[in-house]
């Protein structure tokens, strides 16, 4: 207890991956029990994984305001050369991407509806059965493999990786080479075996991937950096470029420009400035055009069987919209609907996944073993419910065939005699955007029945559910645009009495409702739909749905991106403060013991405090000779002592030796490494007699950290650490004469879970 | 000489209002030659009037965190329900003003253009005129009246005001209702008297005085304030209400929600979060919902002169889009000429404004005297002109009726022989809106001679410059949606051979180039656009026409918008650092004397500080016998202080009451007030008795301002300052034992002007 009551005093620590390490310390900083020793993981793929926090804080050090000084012109016009170059190439590579993506979809989904449907239509039901089966648990198991032994990190949908990593959290490999490589294949081979998944949010994902890809330069290994590309070593930079690449991703899944950059701003970015709209905007532009000039090209049949469609996916421009009292009431009911939908989705999602992070854990075949039981219970669903429908005769004066025998197709004939076709299968036994192109079809070209519509909601909504968390890349925005469609048609059938709009437009508005009440965006989904669909006058119906799902949903749970975050452990940020850290003083969240270093310091005790500790900010302080009283003389990074220990600049005696620092080492000797690439502790070979030897740390000494005092609520401090986007705050103490430094916080001090261990009674009421 | 060299360890100051009575402190504190004593002031109206900083960080006082830690949960949602229903209200007060001014305009100047037409076709051409000049003259007269007389803060755009103040700027009077009123009938007046102005910026300043009225709960004066308005009574939640303001009246005057929400968030907003996208969005929902529904009301034909148009403002819907390579070509070449026409647009502008501002200067009557001038000569060029043209033959086969006898129409005989119309005059002798609505039109419906377009762009080019800048409220977007439509046409006329495109899609194009060259808006320009137009195919191409635009335009000047900040000497804080900060650490700029209090002052020297200082926030230190040795204690307001001095609660000793002043006052005593309505130093009165007694600061003394060290680089602080929204941020020594702080950093020491004037020599290269 004596212990404690010193805590002020003494307590000083630094908490940045509080990892296992830490408690190998020395006895005498060890005074408080570390009862909530959580190390910061978070769960890639099915694998727990260390995870780094992103620093965005501007290094002052002696090394790097050296560079800054002397940075020529010459230099500033290469880097705004670079960065627009980068915006287009990403542009170039995600538009390229996306649309290889759609090709390869459709060719090979075509290519299978169009052999089991040949199958039926000679009455070999069985045998086409088996193909479909067959061939959908092939592709499944190849995009299962992939996913389990070549790049974990590529299941699921990626956006909510993103999400984290730009709000500054860093899971390994979650944008690496072979994540990008897995995620473009496993999406198409996932996509065309028919799961219920959806390819935009591995979109995203790889969008992201060919940013952090380009900015990389490649890779090291294989001599494919280039110069001029250290500008973008760095966080700050990486970011820029990796919420371009998110913005592409979104533009080139929905052929969305607008509705990227709006995703981009609304659920990726957590920082957002003026100048990035510009160059996102501009990446998207680059994206639209590319889509648009390759599927014009495809119009001339070169395609093999990509389908319909130009930048606008679902034209539902057709009917003119008025509408009345009744009709808002209808749509706000949808909106309610919606809400309830969408938030009962993501409270069953959260639960299948937690299910399956059990499975999945259990190795590589368990995760296939799954894939394959989720691919043949959807090939029975949806070879198996269209029998339960009636057969259509087909409309006269039909412009498609009716029904169909070449491609994909719309009208298919399944069980039903000549002439005749199953609306069911229309929706089951086709490809997810053709299924939404015809829920979007105007009521008076397209007729469903009450039961299809419900058959196949029901269907959906299950399917959706045990689908996503499975080993495959998988989108949630095609499942719910689905399911969200066929409700929206429901009703719109239920209400024709009442409602003079016409039920394309309440399978849209359906669709809305449904995303609004699963994902919570609002103004990008708006902009995403209208540019789907082309039609502006559906403008504020569709937002009265946003507004009303949304809110409707926000009352039981959070958004599934969220939910997702949350679960995997990524220390997610948000931008306002909790409330119950007003209750709560910086200093009273500081926890584990405090390493710090001296101006000069033994390399004996840095390699000691390496080796033990996981921190990667340490406090340097002053002490006479080198000051009159000991002050804090900044922070220093563990990568750079790490590159400064390399460099074997030491001395015999304990002396400032600055100047020569400076004239060996260079700022970009120092720029931040690709992920998991720079210099390692094991790289180190230092002898004995080096131990003994001193270094002096001023010059890689960041002298101007950001403080604040140890009695500012936490509150406060938070939306400091938030709105900088820092990785280290130190706290100093109130009164002068006490050691310069309480402590530092870091994003896991303002985590609830770190909080709220330390104290249980505070609650946290909303 | 001596003096300087003691400035680290004394020249402490606070300068926020560096105003002229600081050089009457007394002789000590004045340690350095105040170079550069220029006033936070900035020219509002033809005024200059000094300037307040707004401050957005949260003062952890003992007051305030009392208050934090006894909120209730009802309180919380008292706040919520209140924050939804004041969204709410500006959407319904926004909407319903921009309905009304549409309604009025179309009404007065359909009415002007009856009369008129009317004298025309009985050939009395010289009694037209003057009926039309004088309607002119007369409506410009009452406009220009009402902002010379009552509120001259409402001349303008008010854009660029709206942008100051949510950077963080507040003019006084600028979002007064005497403002809010002259705004609305003011723009009314203009516009109808057939200026070459908008009502786009008007309504935007339109939209944040209502938001600014509403949040306030109308006027203490009358007792119109609510209890519940006092969780509003705090600059950030102002500032969140205002974006929404300007959201709703860009979404107003555009009939464009979604483009409203995003000018809010490109052009005018500086901080932004997620959240408020969510509420500005409800606020666009509700202004899009509101003009809908009137306007199906008026399609009734209750609404007298009111015009056609729906939600959708110029519908050009009725092209199909497809394009190719030389059509691509066409569309950069109009990029460049808009970059090229913008920028020297912008330089005109500026270059005119600076002569207006001499005249407007000389008193009231000399700005209707320029009113008068501008009028008529408006009104010459847009009845002189159009008999430059030549007779057209009315096109057969048509809906309208041509020549136009009724309203205003769009097909003006004009001199012509009957079914013949004169085309320019269909331009010039019409509102602004139908000229637009023209210029849109596709080619096979409407045909302009290239003479045509070509005097009407160089007219309205001219007029645009002339006119902004005169005492009336007057919008950028129309003149240059006109002059960038009419150039564009006529590029469209040129390039016919080459291009396939229609020339209504050259006007667009050609309005969105121009609009990209004077304004540099990106996003929120192209949905504006697409809003205006409905034509989602046109996307790319108006993507890549304002890319290349405002990438052109941006070689030559700043958007027009900043520059006219600049021009009124607004201190506007960019997000990111100039680069000469880098050069500079934080202690280089900090200026004038710092003047500090004791944590328990004597009442004669707060009074005699407040009185010879104007400086918003003072340091207080804690001496022995209440700390050990010198310590901050904190960061004191001014406003703050005025309201504690008039509570009276003094001493008459020197002791701590704290725990009484706690019990006596309540935090919302201390809310921020409205603008210019607080307790003034003039209403205190003091005792000659009182002067010699005692107040304890430590109740309002915020006990955790941010503060960074000294040696801290300016950019490094400029960044923390911007980010977090200060007006005041401490900076304290590097090492230990010497006054607790060195000074404070204000918005004034971040300009340009400020820091070059200190160090000439520091270049400020781009």
């Amino acid at each position: 207890m004596e212990d404690c009551s010193c805590r002020d005093e003494n307590d000083l620590e630094i908490d940045d991956n509080k990892e296992h390490g830490v408690s190998m310390l020395t006895e005498p900083f060890l005074v408080r029990n570390r009862k909530n020793n959580t190390s910061q993981v978070a769960i890639v793929g099915a694998n727990t994984c260390p995870i780094e926090s992103l620093d965005y804080e501007i290094v002052e050090n002696e090394l790097f305001k050296q560079d800054w000084r002397s940075r020529k012109k010459a230099e500033i016009f290469q880097y705004v050369v670079l960065k627009w170059t980068l915006a287009l190439l990403i542009g170039l590579g995600t538009g390229l991407v996306g649309f290889f993506n759609n090709l390869a979809v459709e060719n090979i989904a075509g290519f299978k509806l169009l052999v089991t449907n040949n199958f039926m239509l000679k009455d070999k039901y069985y045998q086409a059965f088996v193909t479909y089966a067959g061939c959908n648990v092939v592709l499944a198991i190849a995009a299962a493999a992939l996913c389990a032994y070549v790049a974990p990190a590529a299941a699921g949908s990626g956006i909510p990786e993103i999400k984290a990593y730009l709000n500054g959290v860093d899971a390994p490999s979650i944008l690496a080479p072979a994540t990008l490589f897995v995620k473009i294949f496993g999406s198409i081979f996932g996509v065309a075996a028919g799961f219920v998944v959806g390819k935009e949010g591995p979109m995203v994902h790889t969008g992201a991937c060919i940013a952090s890809f380009l900015g990389q330069g490649g890779s090291r290994k294989y001599h494919l950096t280039w110069k001029w590309l250290r500008y973008f070593k760095n966080d700050r930079d990486r970011r820029d470029l990796i919420t371009c690449g998110a913005a592409a991703g979104v533009a080139a899944a929905f052929r969305a420009p607008v509705g990227g950059v709006l995703f981009a701003l609304e659920e990726a970015a957590s920082w957002w400035r003026s100048a990035l709209l510009w160059r996102t905007f501009f990446t998207t532009a680059v994206v639209a055009v590319v889509l648009r000039s390759l599927i014009e090209f495809c119009r001339t049949g070169k395609c093999g069987l990509f389908g319909q469609g130009g930048l606008i996916m679902f034209d539902v421009n057709s009917t003119k919209v008025t509408y009345s009292l009744p009709d808002l009431l209808a749509v706000m009911f949808l909106g309610v609907i919606g809400g309830v939908f969408g938030s009962f989705y993501n409270y069953c999602v959260d639960k299948v996944l937690r299910i399956y992070s059990i499975i999945n854990e259990r190795g590589p075949s368990f995760k296939i073993l799954l894939v394959i039981v989720i691919s043949l219970l959807t090939s029975c669903c949806s070879y198996g419910l269209p029998w339960l429908s009636q057969c259509i005769p087909c409309p006269p004066d039909l412009a498609e065939q009716c029904p169909t025998e070449s491609r994909s197709g719309n009208y298919k004939n399944f069980q039903c005699p000549p002439n005749h076709y199953n609306d069911l299968a229309s929706l089951f036994f086709n490809t997810s955007d053709d299924a939404i192109r015809n829920l979007f079809t105007s009521g008076s070209e397209k007729e469903f029945h009450f039961s299809t519509l419900l058959v196949f909601f029901v269907a959906i909504f299950c399917l959706g559910i045990v689908t996503y968390g499975i080993a495959i890349p998988s989108g949630l925005f095609i499942p719910v645009i689905l399911a969200g469609a066929s409700y929206g048609r429901f009703v719109g059938k239920l209400l024709a009495l009442l409602s003079n709009l016409d039920v394309s437009l309440f399978a849209l508005l359906g669709a809305a409702s449904f995303l609004g009440g699963t994902m919570r965006m609002t103004v990008s989904l708006c902009v995403i739909l209208l540019e789907l669909t082309n039609d502006l006058l559906m403008l504020p119906l569709m937002m009265l749905v946003l507004l009303i799902s949304k809110s409707v949903a926000d009352i039981f749970n959070k958004g599934v991106y969220d939910q997702i975050v949350k679960l995997k452990g990524l220390p997610y940020m948000e931008s306002h403060a909790e409330p119950y850290m007003k209750h709560l003083i910086a200093s009273d969240v500081v926890t584990g013991p405090l390493v710090s270093f001296s101006g000069v310091e033994k390399i004996g005790n840095i390699l000691h405090v390496l080796r033990v500790t996981r921190h990667n900010g340490f406090p340097v302080i002053d002490e006479p000779p080198y000051s009159d009283a000991p002050e804090l003389c900044g922070l220093v990074l563990r990568t750079h002592l790490l590159v400064l220990l390399k460099g074997k600049k030491f001395t015999k005696q304990r002396v400032k030796i600055g100047s020569e620092i400076t004239r060996t080492f260079k700022a970009q000797d120092f720029a931040k490494a690709g992920s998991g690439k720079g210099v390692k502790l094991e790289d180190l070979e230092i002898t004995e007699e080096e131990m003994e030897m001193y270094i002096d740390l001023h010059p890689i000494t960041n002298t101007s950290p950001y403080t604040v005092v140890e009695t500012m609520s936490l509150a406060k401090a938070a939306v400091l650490f938030r709105q900088l986007g820092l990785r280290h705050l130190c706290v100093v103490p109130k009164t002068p004469g006490r050691p310069p430094i309480v402590g530092i916080l870091t994003r896991h001090d303002f985590t609830p879970e770190h909080v709220l261990g330390l104290y249980p009674h505070i609650k946290p009421h909303k």
